[in-house]
Parts: structure tokens; sequence; C-alpha cells
């Protein structure tokens, strides 16, 4: 995030049909509110009748910007006109994402760091698990901590685990939650949940990738962070990235390096998502990093 | 490049003080001559009172699209009441640029094969050399050579290179042209001149990086494309790139992996010119890549 | 590789079962000949009863050391000893390997450039190709160019093939050849054809590699260099790497970026082949790089 | 570290004046105590008359190996003779480090939590630091914390800290401790004091890299992780690593991006330490990864 010091900074979204002028009138639009445009990132999927995206900061003229009064300005005057998908933001609202995870802590670690650091501008209402040994650790960053056991009936866990999620939630981040979410809870927080997988996928969905890796022989190890979708490990994509290794590193290795290629992947995903830096485009994303 | 297979793409590129508007009025323009804008990518150094930097692909809604006349109504109508530079191009319209060289010829070659390949969309009027030792792997080419001999005097040898190049060269290339160019030499194409230096600058400038990188022990070791002025080995940098190495490399195995380096950052430099990516301000680049 | 100005350099690369005391006896072997060893990279991979690797590169005490019985002599005093399978080499004999292409030129071109340039310590007796078209430039290299029609018969096509690869050849490379090979023909030559594949396998394996990574929206495209086996695709990984992508690319922008890795790996894949650093394993490689 | 799971396994780093017949001589020493060597790398820096590193995993045959006494015997019938330098370790005694800090967190925390996950093989006796502002988490860790205030006279300050390092440490690792070392205290650690500088050495030395990182413009930030000598920021380089920045990026965010860059290559620095991978050879070193 730039100016991260800075309260006064909004963001608009856009997703629609392309045709010409869609930018001239959201930067008429902006203009005519006072605000000055920061950083404006736009694409075009292909040349005529393709998919219009974009993303852009700005400084509204006043620090008594009503977001949603703009907003319905802007529905009215732009938004429908352009049969848009649009979102208005401001920076200072931080997004709150709840954190869910199993045993292993150096993801769920990370992103608690970086939020504690503010180097993640999200606000986290509550770490929920499927085990309890990462409570104390969590509490001690002042998080609450939710255990919530594997009931028999997955319906009944879900059940447990919604109750603890506020409806006003931005998103999830699934930082090593070792168990499969039903299409109904999927579709509740449908293109907000972040899963970092460890692998790069398509290679070796499924589980223990480290092993599939070492077994494979593969010269890179990787990991991916997706929106989660009924498919298991199939959702759009939105950060991957790999480290090199070789014959000297048996599956513990492979594993041991993949942690710190999983602490930054879910980092990126989940910092980008905060500043509102993804397009989901069907079963891909637009990321303007 | 995008649509590189497409005639129909136009570019406009602008630097100016920031102030709130500007893309709305710029957008607003190109709206009234029916194009429509393909990639989009602006940003503000600062919040406030700071520099405006644009640089945006679009689709002129006919073939006839005129640059010239266009051009003059853009400075009328937007670019002069923002004090603006800008530049207005057509991909179809390759940037020409000399090519000169010494004797290593990787450098040279990789950018000979990718225009060959017609990856890199720029045409080579001709190549000037201080050695002939390159001359017939440049004719195979197609390419014209021209020998010319290091005199006594710099400022005369320097008036036999500039009687080859012609006035409207668009840029120079230096790929690994080891002699120093004059001030009067820099400043006839100022903001033209990419060299490719072998060394992450500003680390190691002048003569034999390889051997003050192996003398220091460094793990990495580097390429950096920059603009030439008339500090040596100070111009505002355009990319970089680096690769690791370790003990078992002597300085000749330095040499080597730094010259795979030097091909892909001096051609990133190169193509990022060749799409008018790039724009000066003062001692920095902004590259939109 | 090092050294590369000197003649006299020669290399053992040995795999066996591990047991304690290997490499005291090769030492002692190599001691006794007046060898001294200049590096050496050992490996077992487990810590019991495992697989043991080694590979040294030595200087031997006289210009006129000779391979031949330096070997028998070794076979007798220690490889049979220890089940060894090992390779007794000099720096100044190059492999020979032909290199098969069909229309693409980049991974073809990167090699033979490296070989002009002695960046490649390899011969090419000469090019193989099921299409006429890089006839002029291979012979421009003054490497022989043989175009073998494909017919309707594959056995046909590849006995044709057969007769221009000397028996002596100590490898192939595929550089981005578009035929598969016979069960038979693969057999021929097993560990010994290096195959460029245009992504980061296992992911993306048969056709249009880059089709499949664009359709998925994956974040890095990459390519790999492996043998050859009977399964397609699925040979030991000698080499692989990445490079980062975005929304901003279109498929045929992914083949530009993805060309640029094909052409490093396959190098890098084909320069561990010529200084004997791969020992095959089964279905993976050890590579002492 | 292999086998980070077991106990049996030791270690044995040499540095010697070339000449043939070292490793012979030593395999077989080891051969003698029954030991199965598990790794072996070696290099020597020049073909004749030049410098011989080494190291090696083993596993001894019985887990009553006593180090001294197959150290005494060592020095005597192989040390001594080829004027080695040495070191015989055993992996299950871990390092102790003594952390040293000032304000910022990052590095410190990777290191503490690298530690409490065993990612890292060292032990940490104590935390120095001349401020108090990390001992609360420091403490949180179990670890010894001593804030030492910085007194007018550096001598008295560095005679307190002194005081709080026991005489048996391995190393000290400046985890960003801003004060600058007197050469008394650096020579009492020769070799054993690691620093993690912001930038990429030599480039950035002294105070305030990542600003001027951001007015020179440079494309890739680094840091540098070395042993400390008398001269600032000028010691042997263990480690180093970039990350991509642009335009985007103010001062701010490049320290950011830096952190991370710093946090792995630190902990790089540590690992080699921490699993006897580093010979010092005068100003540079010997890496063996």
């Amino acid at each position: 995030m730039r100016y991260q010091h800075l309260n006064n900074l909004a963001r608009l979204v856009i997703h629609c049909p392309d045709q010409p002028g869609i930018i001239a009138e959201v930067t008429n639009f902006l203009k005519s509110k006072g605000a000055n445009i920061i950083d404006l990132d736009q694409h075009a999927s292909t040349l005529n009748g393709g998919e219009f995206f974009m993303r852009l900061e700005f400084q509204p003229n006043t620090k008594e910007f009503d977001v949603e009064s703009v907003n319905s300005l802007f529905a009215e005057k732009v938004g429908f006109k352009f049969s848009m998908q649009w979102k208005l933001t401001q920076a200072v609202n931080l997004k709150k994402m709840v954190l869910m995870v199993s045993k292993h802590d150096h993801a769920f670690l990370e992103i608690l760091w970086r939020v504690k650091r503010k180097e993640l501008a999200i606000e986290i209402p509550c770490v929920i698990s499927n085990h309890n040994e990462l409570q104390s650790i969590c509490e001690g960053f002042g998080v609450p901590f939710h255990y919530v056991q594997t009931s028999e009936s997955k319906k009944q866990t879900e059940k447990n685990i919604l109750k603890l999620i506020d409806e006003d939630v931005d998103g999830i981040i699934l930082a090593r939650y070792m168990q499969i979410l039903s299409p109904e809870f999927v579709n509740k927080f449908q293109g907000r949940i972040i899963n970092i997988h460890h692998s790069f996928l398509p290679a070796f969905a499924g589980a223990n990738p480290y092993q599939q890796a070492y077994d494979q022989g593969v010269k890179l190890i990787g990991a991916t962070a997706h929106f989660v979708t009924e498919q298991l490990d199939e959702g759009p994509i939105i950060a991957q990235d790999v480290v090199r290794v070789s014959h000297r590193h048996d599956s513990n290795q492979l594993k041991e390096l993949g942690r710190d290629v999983e602490r930054s992947v879910l980092t990126r995903a989940v910092k980008c998502f905060s500043e509102d830096r993804i397009i989901l485009n069907k079963n891909k994303t637009v990321v303007f990093e």
C-alpha cells in the first residue's frame, strides 16, 4: 500500500464489458468530485469486445469524503450505464479477515506478525482451528482463538464455524487449514476465501505435495495462493512462487524450504486482497500489483 | 508488445506536473477521436504537487488515424494546458536504433537475433564498431556494418561516427561498446543512448567489473542497462538483474555467467524503449512494464 | 567447466551402493596415479544402505595420462569391488551431440551459438530435422544439416535418422523436435537424449503447454529439460526454471517469455551433460552443479 | 542440515595449502575409525599451489564417538602434516550464538521463530540490546534479554556487553544492531560475528542504504550477510539476495520489501554457520551450501 501513513486514500476497482470511453467517464466523475488520481492501472483483455478491468487509487478532496453517497452517485451516473461490477473503498477501512489454521504454524505466524507490524493492512477478528495447539501463541498476539472440534458431520462442524464468523467479514484466510470445506460453505464466501497450497499448481494437487514432488524429482518446488472453489485445489490462482531444490534435499527438507515459499506467497496474496488489487475473472484473476 | 500482429495500435506517453483532472482530459480527448484504450498505466510521485506519469495504448478508430494531426490537436487542447512533455506514436513505426559494439559479440548477437525473430520491434539501420571482427556476422544478418577506426582525436572519431547516424534515429544501443563517448556526443542523443554495464550499478562502475566482483567475493553478479550521460556509468538506470555465483567461479566464469545477464537485461531495456515504456525523470526512470 | 583453457583435466563419476570406505579407496587410487583432485562432490542418499554418488575433477600428473589403461586398472582395483557404475573422461574429449529440431529456432540457435562461442564444450556432428527451414542458418554455422522427411511409417523415418547418427555419439539434444520418438529409438540412447519441454513438468505435459498455462491462469510459466524415456514428458528431470507472468500476457506472449526460459534451461542441461555432472538414478537425476 | 532427526552425525571442515593426496589421507583416517561419509564437498582454488577447502558430513560408527580423542588423533596423523586448519564437530552440539539487536524487530524475530521451530539448529544463550523495546517479546520466547545502555564511552559499553557473553560462545548475530563495534571487540570474535546489512554490498555501504538506493533509482534492492571486521560493511560476504523494485516504491516501501530479503539472507547465513558450511579465506568466504 502506498502512503500507508495517510488515511485519505480511496480505491475504485471496476470490471465490465469493454467499450470506448469508459475511462473518460470514470475519471470525469472523479474529477467532478475533486479527486486526484494517484495510481491507475487498466487492462482490456482483447482489442474488441473484451473485458475491461481497472483499479485506481485516488485522494478525495476532503477528509469528509462520504463513500456511500459517492457510491450511489457513481452507480447512477456511470456504473449501471456500463454494466459494471465495481467496488469503492477507503484504505482506512481495513479488511476484516478470519484466519483458519490446523497445526502448521508457519503461514499462520507470518500473517499474525505482519498484521502486528502493520505490514498487512487487515484486521483479524478471530482465528478458527480444528486443533488447539496454537491457542496460546494466538492469544499472545491478542487475537481471539476458537477451537472448533471436527464432529462426524461436516455440516455440523461448519455450522459451528459459521457462528463464529461475522456476516460483514471481508475474507477468510486458510493458512494451512487441512479440512476440505463443503460447497455450501465455499459458496457463502465466493471469491473471498484465500488458500495456500503447498505446490506449484496445477502440479501436485491433493495430499502430500512435497512427497509427490520428491518422488517426481522436480528441481523446483512451489506454493500457490488461490481462491477456494468447489473444486479442490482448482480455484483461481492469485500468486505463485518457487524455490530451487536438488538431490541433496529429502522430502523433509522440501517441506522446510517450501514453508518459506508458502509464507511469502500467502502474504503476497493477502496483501493484494487487502489493497483491492484482485479482480476475479471466471476461473482466473487479474492482479494489479 | 501486446497485439504484435496488429498494425492498428497507438501509444501516448505523458510526463507533467501532477494536478487533479489530467486523466479525465486526456481520455476525453481520446474518446472524442473514437479511440479505445487497451492498457493504461499511471503514477503520481507523491500525493500533492508531485510528478504525473502516464503511458497508454489505444486502438484508433480508423486505419487512417493520422498521428500528426491528432498530435497537433492534442497539443492545443490538452498538452500545453498541463505543461506536458508527451509522445504520441504508432506501434507500426518501429524505432530506428543504431547498434554500436566493440569485440564482445554476446549482447550484439542477442539484439540481432531478436530483431530478426521479430521479438524486438526495432529497425537497425547499421552497426558501428571500432573493430572489424564482427563484420561478417553482422552482414550475415543483412545489417550494414561500419568500421570506424579510433583515431588519436576522439573528436575526429566521433565526427566520423556521426556521419553514419541519420538525424532521425530514435536511439543508440551500446552493446558492449568499449569507448567512452564525449559529452558533446552524449548530449546530442540525450535520453536516447542505452548502455549495458556488466555489473550491478552503482557497485563496480568503471573497468573490469567482473574482476572487481571476484576480488570482493560477492555472491551475486549483475548487469545494468542505463541511459548514457556525461558521468560514466551513472546515467538513469532502466533495468537490472543478477545471477547467483559462488567460490567455485573464477573471474572467467563470472564473465561467462554475466554475459547471460547482460543479454537479458539489455534486451529488456531495448524492448521497453521500443514500446515507449520508459519516461526519464531527472536521474531516474519510470518504466511501465 | 572450470579451467576451460586447460587440456589437462579429467573427471570421474561414480554410482554404486553405499558403504564405508569408498571415497578412501577411490582417492587412494588416484593418489597412486599422482592425480591432484580439484573438485569433489559426493552424496549418499540415506544414512545406511543407500546409494553412493560422486563426481570429481582431477589433474593427472602427466599429459600422457592414458584414460584406457587407467580405466582398466580402476576397474580391477576399485570399480568391481564396490559394484560401481563409473565413467572416466578427459575434458579435452568433447561430447559429440546430435541436435534435432523441427521449426522453432530459438533453442536450436542458442545451442549453436554457445558451441561456436565455446561456452558449451560439445561437438555437433550434425543437425537432423523433419523440416528444412533451418538448413541455411545451420550451414552458416558450418554444421551439416540433414532433412529427414517424415514418412508414413515412423519405423522407416527413424531408420533414416539412425543412418545419420554415428554409433559413438554421446548424446542427442531435442531442441524442440516435435515428433514423438518410438520406444525402440529411445531405448537405443537410454539416458542420452535430452529434451526441452515448454512447461514446468509435471504440469502441462503434452501438447500446447503455453495454451494450457494460459487457460489455467498460472502466474509463472516454466521449462523443463529431461531425459527422454518411453513415457512422453515423464523422463528424469535435469533442470527447470520459471518466469513470472500476469494477466497482461496472452498466450503468444507466454510463448515469447517461455522461449527465453527454454533456451537457458536447455543450455544448463546440456552444459551439465557435457561436463559429466548428471547421474541417472532410476526416474530421477543427481546433478552436481 | 540433513538427517536433522539424528544425533549421530559429525562434520569435518578443512582449509590448507593444496597438494595431491589430501582427500585420500583424510578419508583413510575416517575409514579407519569406521565412519561412513554422507556428503563431501571439496574445492581447490587453482590447479597448482592453491588453497584446499573441504567439508564433509559423516556418520561415526558408534554412538560413543569421542570427538576429543578423534580430534587429537587426527591432528597427529593428518592435520599437522598438511598444515591444516580444521574443525571437527558433532551436529548434536548446537552452536551457541548471542543475538544482538537495536529496535528493528524483523530479523530478530525471524531468528527467534526459526530457532523455536527448530529450523535453525542453534542455541541463543541471550539477547543483548541497546534498547529495551524488544524485551517482552524476547522473554516470551524464553530467551534472556539484556538491556545494555549505551554509555558515553564505547569502551565501557562494550565491557558491559562482554560480561554478558560466555567465553565459549560460538558466534554473535547482529540482527540489525545499529552500533559500530570497536576493533577490539571485533577482533575478540574474529570470523564469528555475522551482520546483516540492508543493501547489496559493496553498493550502499554506511547509513540509510534504502534512501541511497531510492535516490539512485536502482531496480533491485538487496541485503548482505557478512562477517564483521574492523572495516565497516567490508567484511567477508556470506550470503546476498535481491528483490525487484520499481518507480512505484518510495523509500518506505523499499524498507518494507528489504526487510523480507534481510530476514531470508540472515537466516541463510546463520544456517550455514550453524552447520559448519563456511570457511573464511582472507577477505572472502567459501560456502559449501
